[in-house]
């Protein structure tokens, strides 16, 4: 679970948070667990090996500026050479927005997919809902 | 067919167009049809009458700094009461990313969904693909 | 003092917080002054009546990704039809940057800048600095 | 000059270009004179040695979204270690901003300031206001 603070920044013409932005909510969620949760269990390949191939979100109901949103957010599929983040934003105790991310671990230096670790897969799995 | 200039800003630490960005960039496309092409013929009701329902976002290559994207978008179903509006963005001749739209007619007055009127329905016919 | 969280997405490409996005930050402080505390005094106006007509921002240092940021913010100068709230922002103990903006109240029925209220005096005198 | 085009979400909840967003406008005219331009002539210098000390910008009317703003730009002062950059910002005919940037030739490798190279003052000059 994540708190993500608001900025009144997020805010769009309209006076509710951009949709746009929410992509960026759900990424502050996501560098919480792949990079920060990451580096405290010793696994920093996240930071420089991983690609986004897909996101879909669904909006549910607007969001205003006030206090945090909160996001849930656990990997929904694990195969060797991808794996599905799937996430849910909390405007209190009210649903908001669900959204699902595709990630492909990548080789930079030969510049292709590659498959996820031992150590990787390791961390990933107290994630997987079961 | 839209031409959405890049930004330096729209690079993120990975030196690459972030991922969320493109949602903007897909906005841009989106209002530069709805609100602006549609203004000129007339029709200002999306304006204040529409909501994201949905998003979805395929990216297949990264994008560096440089010349403008272009975005091609196209109504790709469309029923009484919601659209989907489909985008291709291309960074010079490559396919660099796809995504689709979900949109919903809003009444922001009783503050529930509407059906699209005959007007807008009207303007979105020569969008979609055959 | 405001603790701004920071995101990720406020890296540019060199890796560091943009210098532009700093401006984000201290509005981020501002408005929980103006908007946010103000609104606790039961003080609403500086929502809808304010207009920033300068901003100024030193940069000391540059930030990266890690723990909230801290700004200290206070009245600087305080005149009957304007006023200046300066900054300074913190990254741990380290001073980074300081700013000062000039906000001009304005009554947004006739578009034209008017005087502070007596209620908007009280309110912001404790914050002067002398 | 640089014709900068605005995009939807430039504008904040108040329905105007954000304040903060003004100094992206200006950084896009700054990196394509010191990128775009400058690579151009072979100096590429600026691009990973350049740091900004201070940014100054003055609000002179409100910019809405529509066409893209026109940024004049010059070098309002050059000195060994540091040059100024001015520049006003322009919606349709009307003067809408005014700013200074601040600029610092740094040497990345050893972390500190550095003098202008003879290269670079050769590319800077003719864009001095006299």
């Amino acid at each position: 679970m994540y708190h993500c603070p608001l900025r009144w920044s997020d805010l769009d013409a309209y006076g509710h948070v951009n949709n746009a932005r929410f992509l960026t909510l759900y990424e502050e969620a996501r560098v919480a667990m792949m990079f920060v949760n990451a580096r405290e269990a010793g696994l920093t390949s996240f930071e420089e090996g991983i690609v986004v191939a897909r996101h879909e979100v669904d909006y549910l109901r607007p969001v205003d500026y006030g206090d945090p949103v909160r996001i849930e957010l656990w990997i929904d599929e694990m195969r060797p050479s991808r794996f599905t983040i799937a996430y849910e934003l909390f405007d209190g105790d009210l649903l908001a927005s669900r959204a699902k991310s595709v990630l492909v671990p990548y080789d930079l230096v030969r510049q292709r997919p590659r498959r996820l670790t031992e150590q990787e897969q390791a961390f990933l799995k107290p994630w997987l809902k079961t």
